[in-house]
């Protein structure tokens, strides 16, 4: 019963790989975008732009959406190692999308220019508040002792939705950053089919398609780790953290 | 068990009211939109641009997003008429959003303007493309009478997710789409916070609003039609439609 409830879906493996080959590539295509076309990156001077949408493509769409994967790729370990690891990843993607952030309002203080006028500022910045909200009632739901397994199995389902729902307007919001860039920059040369207008259709299809890919792994009710594992781990975890020790693996 | 079976979740209709709300200001935020600062709206003259994002509105956020919900609202009404009414809502949809896109193409051809080169523009025929294809093969599998009730339990799954996705891509090309209009029209008065800009802005996010609560009300799994009714309508549809017969509704 233990081995079979943790046994791997045939399909799965096979999706998560492709959802890396598309998260890479996502990030690949934007440095390529930003080295061929924007003069690379910097701190100082006007390459310093460039940090912004290089770091939050690495932590609010590729970090981001392998974070929501974590359950369903590690089956086998302990639920609270997992859950470590999701945390600790959408640490790295938030600390990650920090150093983004100050780039770009350094860069438009550096400039003159004004801050949060736009569209994509507007949703970057809601995105970004909603992802630090949701990490902080996270931890404090599923890490910290205090809550009870009633409250987290009440909160659970809310937590899953608005994760996928912040990352897909994370995704969105990239897209409105990349529209941005390209019609500041292009103008009516964006009209011309300029290799960098395709270069960056391309990526914004791209990232769309990593969306849909993580957003397909996620809803497959067949993918999710079995829940009588589930809820029996995270009873143990409950237990565990409230007496301070650890559990054991199987 | 037939009425608690059909009972509503009391949640539910503040939820569907909520997303009326949202989607009509959706709607209504357009309109006001292109009349406060595009002149309006005309077949004619340069005012038949604005055709497009009215239409799109309609036809590919709020329609669509309503026949996604049918399935929530109409819980007592035979399986059969609420799948009409599901495939009616979207061909609606459908035929809104053609007169949208034939407005576009129409005005960029007048004007000598290129076409299907911007982000937004790849986006919108992808989806619209999408849409179309999900309707015809979700017509094949549930209103044709030829596929069997297995074919169409293994179907059902892929048409929920895909249909969730082709709105949310849906709502996302309208933000690239809102987004290109502010740029070209107001350029670098865009950062001085200009009416027309933050009008922009809020309907961005009201875009926003009204994909995450459709989206919410669909992923509720105690919201969902409940799934014996489902079962048993389906096969008495399917019953029904080979035999040419009409089933009744209790």
């Amino acid at each position: 019963m233990e081995h079979s409830s943790a046994s791997v879906p045939a399909a799965l493996p096979y999706y998560v790989a492709f959802s890396q080959l598309l998260g890479l590539t996502v990030v690949a295509v934007t440095g390529a975008w930003l080295g061929l076309y924007r003069g690379g990156i910097a701190w100082e001077s006007s390459l310093q732009f460039n940090v912004h949408p290089l770091c939050m493509v690495i932590g609010m769409i590729f970090l981001q959406g392998d974070a929501l994967l974590v359950y369903r790729v590690f089956r086998r370990e302990a639920k609270r190692t997992t859950k470590i690891l999701h945390g600790l990843l959408h640490v790295f993607a938030f600390i990650i999308a920090l150093v983004g952030l100050v780039a770009v309002f350094d860069y438009h203080k550096k400039k003159g220019y004004a801050d949060l006028y736009s569209l994509h500022s507007w949703c970057g910045i809601l995105v970004f508040v909603l992802y630090f909200v949701q990490w902080l009632v996270g931890f404090s739901f599923f890490l910290f002792p205090g809550a009870s397994f009633s409250l987290r199995s009440r909160y659970r389902p809310q937590h899953i939705f608005f994760g996928a729902t912040i990352f897909l307007f994370s995704v969105g919001t990239a897209l409105l950053g990349l529209k941005e860039a390209l019609l500041f920059k292009l103008g009516s040369k964006y009209s011309t089919f300029e290799p960098e207008g395709v270069l960056a259709n391309v990526l914004g299809l791209l990232l769309v398609c990593f969306g849909v890919v993580v957003l397909y792994i996620l809803a497959q009710a067949d993918w999710k780790r079995p829940s009588q594992a589930e809820e029996q781990a995270l009873s143990m975890d409950f237990k565990t953290l409230t007496e301070g020790d650890s559990p054991s693996p199987q």
